[in-house]
């Protein structure tokens, strides 16, 4: 989090456009890459993150459960299942939430110390973001509630030859920005949510110069090699971009503008930038999706997921009129898609003046996510989003709402510090 | 071109279905670099080539004449321009067009022996063509009738150092098909004639083993910073792959479909499968477009091109609505460029089976331009392209429309062997 208030006796609006500023004023930086254990601060040693608010380990249930228990094993900490369970129950384990540690986690949301993490830095307000890797094109990853030797190489393979190959051309390059890749991405059809093939290819291609000077050739192959398959590679970086971008626009006194979603287990979750870092906790959200042969949707499981911090900072689905090739991946139609994305314009307090959408004649995304408008509309955020399936491993992807439930009870925690806020009404909305 | 015909008697929808399954079925794949003197067939080292139907040297005028010339000086062949003029108009050098040699031309399309180019080979039919190199990120290109110190190191440089170091990248890896590069880019925004920025990322990424393990480390560095800077890169290598692919169409007794398109200062000209090697001329093209600061569409010049073999096979303004970021390079709006590219279904015998565009839900590229549908409805292939100025250089970019007079030309000289065409009445056309 950044400090920075609003002007003493600032309206809402006042301290929503601050708080918008910084959504689009943030400048992520990929300057390193290194163990979740030696960059993320306050991390212990005997804990596990995982998606979602804060909760006691006895709160989780099936595949999110199953994640946190088998991200134990990973790292040593447990010796087998009922043993990793043991040791959380006793406290001897402990399970932490990942935006308490400056961490986004993709779907369950595993990170445990000796995990590689992406650190990116804002440049323009000076606050970090961690992210981990994606796992690769398996359906079977630890993210998605899945664990067997197959899911332990992969992850094996990502610490020991893939996040030391990329953390050295990351070093040599000096950093890389990441605006400029998501900036182009937008305009070659990613939405850098459920689609980044281009940010990806765009990111290789500045480490490629880097890797050249490796002295460790076989493992710059086998990294181009995994880069070569892993079109969502990119997903990881544009989370911790996310996350440092949203974090920068929280904690400014009197925003009614979401700074974080989340989902769990439980439910999803929302942050708002004036309401301190309490969650407003509703139900899973709605869905509709594509299922990968011999799934249907009664097939998904909520195991958490906090990817939508994309969303939240105006890519994602409120960019997915940039990525029409997604109706591949998660179904829908173009007109759809466009009905959707021109949606977010009305729950949102601007228009970004970097990310654009070319179908749209290079208007901006919809950015800053206000609850109130959220709240009188009647809309609720969209989110491009990966579906997990009951038994773990991907199973499909989709769009997801955000409950409503969420925004109400933000809005009304609101209210009660700052009084009533007045909605304008219907003609005066619409009035130009 | 490849032997092949149509069964014995058969009827022009026979005849224009074999060539449109020519089109759709050919399989470009880049075999080497080399040389054009050493490969392509019949290019004596007194000739210089270029855009448009063969003419006589002086049929040629403006900036088509100086590129003529300049490549000459180029290749040492002339000690200044006046030198040039006087041994083309001597018959000591000869101009020849690209067409007749299995070449294709970008704007002016100067080829010269010593110019590298790339070899693609139809894998399907077995046929090859070739195209040369862009030649950077410059306005003030020999292509667009410059010439100078600047254009001249420019060349040299493609000379000497990329194309040594690509060709040996793809020797090592074998070959390198290109089809599945267009099929993924036109999913990531490119049309594949005035934007290629996702196809020269995924070649790039192709080579970029093979760059790995080479010996001149140096000219690696070079190779990958100038790929970086050309978006325009994979142009060539989409135009190549146009040129084998057409020309396979080409030559089926009784077909009416176009099988080249092409222009220069002399006009516009289609070659049509069914008719032989006699091009169909008619004025320029009309046109609309965008033109870079200080410039106006007065000061357009015409000095030929023929990377509207793109359009011939399915590609560029035939595939423009999977290519919205167009409209920041070449003007036009989404609702204009979804339009055209509708329209272009009206005058094709078929959809692209590989070539989708993700804005209509996947549908296939309009592909098979039949000479009779082009006369009947009197809407013209639009083509997207770069444009040239007055004094030389790039100056913008628009879409071109083939005048009709081509096309009129081609039907009846279609009817004068074939007999009258019958075409269908409006209400045959427009039942299910």
């Amino acid at each position: 989090m950044v400090s920075g208030s609003p002007p003493a006796g600032a309206s809402r609006d006042e301290a929503n456009a601050l708080a918008l500023e910084r959504l689009v004023r943030s400048d992520p930086v990929l300057v390193d890459v290194r163990p979740a254990g030696e960059v993320v601060p306050g991390l212990a040693p005997n804990t596990v993150l995982t998606s979602g608010p804060p909760h006691p380990f006895t709160a989780y249930d099936d595949g999110q459960r199953d994640a946190i228990v088998y991200g134990a094993m990973y790292e040593g900490l447990a010796s087998d299942y009922d043993d990793g369970v043991r040791k959380f129950e006793s406290g001897e384990l402990r399970v932490g939430a990942c935006h308490d540690y400056g961490c986004i986690g993709s779907l369950a949301g595993i990170y445990t110390p000796s995990m590689p993490v992406f650190v990116v830095e804002n440049a323009t307000y000076g606050n970090r973001g961690y992210c981990n890797f994606y796992e690769g094109e398996s359906h079977r990853r630890l993210n998605y509630g899945c664990y067997g030797e197959d899911v332990r190489r992969n992850l094996l393979f990502i610490q020991d030859v893939l996040a030391p190959a990329i953390g050295e051309a990351v070093r040599r390059a000096g950093g890389i920005p990441l605006k400029p890749i998501m900036r182009r991405a937008l305009h070659m059809g990613d939405e850098l949510h459920s689609r980044n093939t281009a940010a990806t290819l765009l990111f290789t291609r500045e480490l490629f110069p880097h890797l050249l000077e490796l002295g460790d050739r076989e493992a710059v192959r086998k990294t181009l090699a995994f880069m070569k398959d892993a079109d969502y590679f990119f997903l990881r970086l544009s989370m911790a971009s996310g996350k440092v971008t949203a974090d920068a626009a929280h904690g400014i006194p009197g925003s009614s503008l979401v700074s974080a979603m989340t989902m769990s287990c439980r439910g999803a979750a929302i942050r708002v930038s004036g309401l301190g870092n309490r969650w407003f906790e509703g139900p899973h959200p709605s869905l509709q999706g594509k299922l990968f042969e011999g799934y249907t949707l009664e097939d998904t499981a909520w195991m958490g997921g906090e990817s939508l911090i994309n969303e939240t900072v105006g890519l994602g689905g409120f960019a997915q009129a940039a990525a029409f090739p997604l109706q591949a991946y998660q179904g829908g139609s173009p007109e759809a898609m466009i009905r959707m994305n021109l949606e977010m314009y009305e729950i949102t307090v601007g228009e970004h003046p970097e990310f654009h959408i070319p179908y749209f004649g290079y208007r901006g995304t919809p950015v800053g996510i206000d609850v109130f408008k959220v709240v009188e509309t009647g809309i609720t955020p969209c989110v491009d989003a990966g579906l997990a399936g009951r038994d773990g491993g991907q199973i499909g992807a989709g769009v997801l709402r955000i409950p409503i439930e969420c925004f109400r009870d933000a809005a009304a925690a609101y209210e009660e510090v700052h009084g009533p806020v007045r909605v304008p009404a219907e003609h005066e909305r619409t009035a130009p």
